[in-house]
């Protein structure tokens, strides 16, 4: 009986709040993207995340994102955070949680924040990555994992291209329509292309994305790479603020959300 | 009314049949293997393309195939060949194939082969790799591509090991308890392991495989990077001719038939 006269709000009062960082590597494939949305018959990842929480805290939980990664984009290290007060101690979400979600979806690490972390608000930096597979013939094993491009791709093109990217500028002729950043300027801090095999890596840094930024970056290079545009062009496409000055939009299979930089 | 008198011994005697060799990319994580089987709920991958040459060529078609490759493996350049007298050119049935296949089968290339050519029987060797993930936190995207192992893998150890392998041995402890091959002797040329960040891959030739020998082997040199063997314990296993007394079997879904290699 005891047990029974203590009240919520008592039992409450006893427990701790915490701030939980996750760390999460997914294959966007099967999901609508990160982000919640009103009507889509497609889970999204969030959702997804704030289910498994629910039924490990008891209760509902917001799950806090640092990107809005478009349906299809993996993440090898997306981070996001919860304010929960359920006793499980913060090293125990992550295999917890990977009890509960479908294998698409990994919590490689958790651990508890200070009180003032936000996923999306603390963090300073973000890298993406973009792939292209470059040959002939179509793949089996990549293809939700990469672009295939099937003509030849000029990387010198698309390097000198990538070099009038790079620093403090508007990014509207890389910018959806739909977006809702307040500025367009950002501050890209490097493009590096590599390739090995037949495969194209484009590594970007900067201090945040405008939506499709990095789609549309790589939908120019290529088209750059494949002769349609000069590398030269890519100067006058941002000086337009034009969206229809640049090239085409990548596919989102390709992109991977690599790393969020918190100041720590 | 000319064209109906024309009987079909009589159109069939007109057509050339050609044997046609096919390189296929797929991923095996959907089916029950490569070797179609008297009874089994999931499809194979031989039986899928014969569904397809059969809807090309409009009538029913062997696929020969190089490898019987193990439900969940995966090949970079599968080779198989088939003799059909279907009018489509050689060349034309790679596209073809690829607007008909589900998409984690591709055909990269095909061509015309000699009469003579069989993609098994031909064969004078395979090339297979296999993928090991060596970190703590699971993964969402290599989940189908490489085998996670958790603790940390003594590369100098599994190299060692792996040498005493090399040469023309008798791999009964390395060979399934259902392998129907006639002799158990193989010619293992190279292994080679290489791990570039978390990733580590085992690389083998041989002039054939016996069922699961590339799994045995593996599993086997796992095990020694963990410690739980000595690297001069396979020799002894090597020696024993004895299954039991090597180590397990690594999971289907870290293994890649790389290439298979004709004479020509």
């Amino acid at each position: 009986m005891t047990g029974k006269t203590l009240s919520a709000g008592q039992r409450s009062d006893t427990r701790v709040s915490r701030n939980i960082k996750l760390t999460l590597e997914y294959e966007g494939t099967n999901y609508h993207g990160w982000q919640t949305q009103a009507r889509s018959g497609q889970a999204t990842i969030q959702e997804t995340l704030e289910k498994a929480f629910a039924t490990l805290a008891h209760g509902p939980v917001k799950v806090h994102g640092s990107s809005r990664t478009d349906a299809g984009v993996h993440a090898l290290a997306y981070v996001c955070n919860v304010v929960t007060d359920s006793p499980i101690p913060p090293v125990a979400w992550a295999p917890a949680m990977n009890h509960i979600l479908p294998d698409d979806i990994r919590v490689l690490s958790s651990e508890e924040a200070a009180p003032e972390f936000h996923a999306r608000f603390s963090a300073v930096g973000k890298i993406y990555s973009y792939r292209i597979l470059n040959r002939r013939a179509p793949s089996a094993l990549h293809r939700h994992a990469a672009w295939h491009v099937n003509l030849r791709l000029n990387m010198r093109a698309m390097r000198r291209a990538a070099e009038h990217l790079i620093g403090r500028h508007d990014f509207s002729a890389f910018r959806a329509a739909g977006c809702s950043a307040s500025s367009p300027v950002r501050t890209l801090k490097t493009i590096n292309i590599r390739k090995s095999a037949d495969m194209i890596e484009i590594r970007l840094e900067a201090d945040s994305f405008l939506q499709y930024m990095v789609r549309n970056i790589t939908g120019t290079l290529v088209e750059v790479g494949l002769g349609r545009f000069q590398p030269e062009d890519v100067k006058r496409m941002l000086l337009s603020c034009d969206r229809r000055t640049a090239g085409r939009t990548a596919p989102a299979h390709g992109l991977y959300l690599v790393r969020v930089l918190y100041a720590e």
